[in-house]
């Protein structure tokens, strides 16, 4: 065990694209667990879109963060000193930490990881908040039948991946769109996804989407915006249904970022568009959870994580996430 | 009765803003009705938003018009030659007919009008689509709860202030915009809608809400677009219901409009945006028609139309809802 801790701080709000200036890391003692808490070493820390609110001075779901704040989010690690009944020293488990080599959790806010079912990493991606973030959204907002076409945007990522999987399991067309060849490969070659485009080689946006989607769509899961969701939301069909899920092509924008008007195009198929936010299923997570560990052990749903090693480099892990460095879930490797 | 009959006929589809040119007059002899069929004297007939949408040359909810065809609506009249078991000459009846002095219709195609009720008008406004596409656009899609919030655009038009008034009687909060003073007078001293803005007045849409709904708003009824829409999405609440009803700023816009993304602005609130026909609810369009007479004969909704009189001026009549000319449900008259 170090005799030392490292935590990243938030340093700076950015104005538009982050960079390192928001990032600080401190030295300091190991903090000391209290009554009801466990230290948790941590193995692998999450770093994730929705994050780049928290970094806006506004509220929003999220709190945000204030400057000096410790960077934190959903970790994976090993309990090395415990202050509660529920959990020994060497237990594996998950629960929101700060990004730091440890970290000490409420008992009571900590989930049991068990290494047997995945890896630890996955723990944060299929079976963690993405995962559940893609089954209710899918399953609850999308409303997907068998025999629609399903639109994914952010497909290679850690919920379009597993949105797309969830809906083959329910006999959908399943179409993704993702930033690079080997991501548009790993989908359909991989995950099964009926076709998928690479939208930075496409320059007309809706004649790609006829080649793939030539029915028009039933429910578009929205992990992007931008152009793609513009051209998405000429082809809706009847009664299709929008989840917006994400937005990651706007977050980093200054101002209110502008586009074609949606609302006209909504009315001839009475479209239905709404936001998503998985938290509003808590009480149903633990469904989730063990419905996507099953179809983890089945093979029914493959996941894929890009690690990048050293707590060091968490920034640079969560900047990647904007240039679209991952396929399926970022984590960043703490601690073996 | 005349011995002729004069119909109007879809001349030349506009590009952008409609004018006279789209409309030409001809006179023919008065149709005979067929087997099954009435002869119709018409005594009023709608012009509405919707029909703009028919002007295109694109598939879409309403048939789109030929250019030759006879211009067609809802209109009331009054059976002047039955083929039709079902009614007798001089019944009063209201149905889908043609622009003109006499139109033909057929018999199981049509509804009688109870002239004790409301005066013939308001079978086209408050006891027709107008009514109906209030009530199921409201209670279905907007569904709103006592207390909430009900911000309507279009605030004094056929639909919208119909919205209002059906918003009060649930026990919301209802704020109109609308583009006339005397159009806010209405329907804050005689609708009892709690407040409205002119927003031809307003400089600053998003100010002008948070002194009229400052508490956020739940429901949003929207039949224009524009900027009043834009700055309601800054305001939606948690779990907010949009029921997009019409964009009737952008109906003659060339090109696809643009304006603020609004989907970034879904996800905090979990907002649900959704496009609305009426015709879906068909099935229940005498449940609607039935309550909505009740509250009209008890006083609890009030209506008004505006009426342009002379056949020859429906195309002014219509052109004019694109420059609100109309309070209530614009009609014109075309025989006493």
């Amino acid at each position: 065990m170090r005799d030392s801790n490292r935590e990243w701080v938030f340093a700076e709000r950015p104005d538009g694209e982050p960079d390192m200036d928001s990032f600080e890391l401190h030295e300091s003692d190991v903090p000391e667990p209290e009554h009801g808490q466990v230290l948790v070493r941590v193995r692998y820390l999450s770093v994730d879109p929705y994050m780049r609110g928290r970094m806006r001075d506004a509220e929003s779901y999220a709190e945000p963060w204030d400057v000096g704040d410790a960077m934190n989010g959903a970790v994976v690690g090993e309990v090395v000193e415990s202050e509660s009944d529920a959990y020994d020293t060497g237990d594996l488990v998950t629960g929101n930490g700060t990004w730091a080599d440890y970290t000490v959790l409420d008992a009571g806010d900590v989930a049991p990881v068990d290494p047997t079912i995945a890896d630890l990493p996955a723990y944060l991606g299929v079976l963690g908040m993405p995962g559940r973030t893609a089954y209710f959204g899918l399953l609850e907002v999308g409303e997907p039948n068998p025999g629609d076409t399903v639109v994914v945007s952010g497909a290679a990522g850690a919920v379009g991946s597993v949105v797309g999987q969830i809906a083959k399991l329910n006999g959908c067309r399943v179409v993704g769109s993702a930033g690079t060849d080997e991501k548009v490969e790993w989908v359909t070659d991989d995950l099964g996804f009926d076709a998928a485009i690479n939208y930075r080689d496409v320059d007309d946006y809706r004649a790609a989407l006829d080649d793939v989607a030539p029915d028009g769509v039933d429910v578009y899961f929205d992990n992007v915006g931008g152009p793609l969701t513009d051209a998405v939301f000429t082809k809706l069909n009847l009664d299709a249904r929008v989840a917006v899920c994400g937005q990651i092509a706007h977050y980093n924008e200054e101002g209110v970022p502008t586009g074609p008007r949606k609302l006209p195009q909504l009315i001839a198929p009475r479209a239905r568009v709404q936001g998503l936010l998985v938290s509003d299923f808590a009480p149903r997570f633990t469904e989730a959870t063990e419905q996507l560990a099953t179809w983890v052990a089945s093979g029914d749903i493959s996941h894929r994580e890009t690690v990048v090693d050293g707590l060091e480099n968490a920034p640079e892990a969560f900047l990647g996430l904007f240039s679209g460095d991952n396929i399926g879930k970022q984590v960043v490797g703490v601690s073996e």
